[in-house]
């Protein structure tokens, strides 16, 4: 049997101004998708957890279970592309994330990464990191119709990485940070929707551009202190990291409040991803008192790490 | 007998970044310090209300009240200056704020002008706008040793101005705002160690005068929508100012969180002045409702009105 995880991607700085032209600096954490694949009778996906047990039946096109229409849609479209590459197989798939879906953790590139690499294991195929960066993107790109390449790459090559949208490219630095916290936040609008909107602030006001320059020069500082591994600077840069995104109307008050509650025992923190809730970074100085914090505001979180590999047979 | 009123002054936009060579725009509001004189046979000084019913003899520098030494510094500096320059005067000074102090409104710029207005008016003399301006920011500097000319020339002259600190000059602008809100927050720290914080933070992280770079163009841009009247635009840009002054450190959950409780009644809102709590202003689009909001949270507030005109005998 072959299992593979494909992990979580975080966005450590830079998200919303990376769509403009400036890098971002990106990370994979230890926590994601795992897929297995069983050689078998007939092809079966079957998912646990989040966001409910669900068994599926691609040939059939049947869910034994309501809703997931979307999560499905990455299974077809990477199964589709798959079976193009490897030839048909007939196996029982298990996909299980310990990530709810939707939150800006890059669950769905997970997925598309996840079911994509262990279809070619299941196979007897091997596919370098780079090339399934590029098979999850085009998966992406079904679905969605636009995507950014960004969260399969990320979650195809791992490590922490600095990433430019349009050309696409991507470095992988030669970096690390300790275990950090994620909260989850209940999410306000899609990510779509939420860039959508900045794109018409944008357009709106003239001074929201200086925001994303703003950003754009914040992210080259926190690059010089991701490589010291200086967690004083990258903490006080999470948190005007944070404060630029919400001039760019993504930041709400229980972000705020977060933050503030635990600023006493984190370096920084700040949103991950598109924002109006999600997840919420914080680099803690002390992980007890944090997850005190954490646990009287009541919020869902974990504890991760950044791993240093992309999807892989674990 | 002589009665002048000493417009109290808000920070439409661009505090903070000002101190950094950036335009602010400011407006005089119709609260502020009421000076009466009125010729007798001692020179006396009464303040009523905030921060308590004090009785002051400049003479024998003898107040019969504990506190408010501070206060009362702005209030001898300035007895000094217009002696100096109009003559000796017995007369009883009654002074009446309608604004608490060191929220960030210019109470003591108020005061140091209105004393001398008050005097100048007492000893039979006209001073005009510019001169006063000047003879106040004497006051301040003799009193807190390093001084901006902003506050004490805005209160003098009154209206909606567009200041530039260093070289310092100033315009008036033709705008005019409907009546808005002020709320006041309790502060935590003065205007001196705030605008020492952000100083720091600006020696510190790079990333810092990309910030003010961005508060400076926002202000360019509210001026234009100043001069349009769109409050739309002007409520958007300070709630954009406002995530801006937060990245500079200034800015807390109580004033992120009362703008978003009240953010379906307003246009837009923002802290005025060095932040940290004191003055939050919100442009309300509904009144009432804006007004329920501020009762619900508890905080003190007064609706307040543009003034066109600065210290003057009423």
């Amino acid at each position: 049997m072959v299992k593979v995880f494909a992990p979580g991607v975080v966005k450590l700085f830079g998200e919303h101004a990376v769509v403009y032209g400036k890098p971002a600096l990106a990370a994979t954490i230890d926590r994601g998708v795992y897929v297995e694949c069983e050689k078998g009778d007939r092809l079966v996906v079957e998912t646990v957890g989040v966001p409910a047990s669900l068994r599926y039946f691609p040939e059939e096109k049947r869910a034994e279970a309501l809703g997931s229409e979307r999560f499905f849609a990455y299974i077809d479209a990477a199964l589709r592309v798959a079976e193009e590459l490897w030839g048909s197989l007939r196996a029982r798939f298990t996909i299980k994330s310990d990530l709810p879906p939707g939150i800006g953790a890059a669950t769905s590139a997970a997925v598309s990464v996840g079911v994509l690499k262990a279809y070619s294991l299941c196979a007897g195929v091997e596919v370098d990191a780079y090339s399934l960066a590029k098979l999850g993107h085009r998966v992406e790109l079904e679905v969605q119709g636009i995507a950014s390449p960004m969260d399969t790459a990320a979650t195809s090559i791992g490590g922490v990485l600095k990433i430019w949208a349009s050309p696409f490219r991507l470095e992988k630095l030669n970096a690390s940070l300790p275990p950090f916290y994620i909260a989850v936040l209940p999410r306000v609008g899609t990510t779509r929707e939420i860039v959508a909107d900045v794109k018409a602030l944008l357009d709106r006001r003239r001074s929201a551009a200086n925001v994303i320059e703003a950003i754009g020069s914040l992210v080259e500082e926190a690059h010089a202190c991701l490589l010291a591994g200086d967690l004083e600077c990258l903490g006080e840069l999470m948190y005007m990291n944070n404060w630029l995104l919400g001039a760019l109307g993504v930041v709400d008050g229980r972000v705020v409040t977060l933050l503030e509650m635990a600023r006493p025992f984190i370096y920084g923190g700040k949103i991950s991803g598109a924002g109006r809730g999600g997840v919420v970074l914080l680099l803690p100085r002390e992980g007890t008192m944090v997850e005190r914090v954490l646990n009287s505001l009541g919020h869902v979180y974990h504890k991760v790490a950044i791993t240093e590999t992309g999807a892989a047979a674990v």
